[in-house]
């Protein structure tokens, strides 16, 4: 079983819109204060997701160790829509197009909010010396740029990043 | 139409049980830290609500005027009971007996968690004038003392009142 490698790049242009054949919505974000959480002021983390037609609202709690509970709810789409907005933390507003090319599949995230502005595009491989395909909308590689994943893109999204950064 | 008078009272010793016809379970608590709500550094409430055989998940937006936001969950009891044990303010957790004495109901609020030891008894009376049975667990009236509010209770539980207060 080889080892799947996933390779991520900037998106120029609007170029890929026309081979994208599925989009689905993903967005998650936190009700609750972050620092509230962090500093034990909270117990538990309460979280919105939406993921295509289906939105959870999720609470987790902060205990370490075996005792960690979770508890996951289905909402309907538009009660998540109104409570992403009321979200603080760990906010990621994102479309992601499946765009086919030569028989391999670029996700292709269009982010939104506070990442507006954002496109990148993921590829996986079966090895890290696999040929792919490189249309004309495909940018430069960010694979081993931490500022894109998730996760830093939440706590410091693109619309805070200096010009540099952004290009 | 009379104006409604409800008068409350401590309840002494156990003698109630014996004339209660019907017992619920009546508890809430917030998931979020009060004062992030309230300095504005998270923008929903979260409570979880406990009333009989039903429980609710409960988000409220803090905007004021008419943009205020409410959406109101129904969740399994077992799941709140847990979610009532990570809560951290506006905590209430009472078993409410329906109480009858002489054709009156007493509604006798035995509290559990910090307000453990702490029974009171409401009746409503339809003028501040009218006669009302008086059991012999009946004990002091308390209804002008601020101090047994549901919202008093959550903020200064009976096991913090100095003993003074707490007979």
């Amino acid at each position: 079983m080889g080892i799947e490698i996933e390779r991520k790049f900037r998106v120029l242009g609007e170029g890929w819109r026309a081979q994208a054949v599925r989009s689905v919505r993903i967005a998650q974000g936190y009700i609750n204060d972050m620092a509230a959480l962090r500093e034990g002021r909270q117990n538990a983390s309460v979280r919105v997701r939406i993921a295509g037609e289906q939105a959870f609202l999720n609470l987790k709690s902060r205990e370490l160790g075996t005792t960690r509970q979770e508890f996951d709810y289905p909402v309907p789409v538009a009660d998540a829509e109104a409570l992403l907005a009321l979200c603080v933390g760990g906010r990621i507003d994102k479309v992601r197009h499946y765009v086919e090319v030569e028989g391999h599949t670029f996700e292709v995230d269009e982010f939104r909010g506070d990442n507006a502005g954002l496109v990148v595009a993921e590829l996986e491989l079966e090895s890290a010396g696999q040929a792919y395909p490189r249309p004309e909308w495909l940018g430069q590689e960010v694979t081993e740029e931490l500022r894109y994943y998730n996760l830093a893109l939440a706590e410091r999204p693109y619309s805070r990043w200096s010009a540099q950064e952004q290009h």
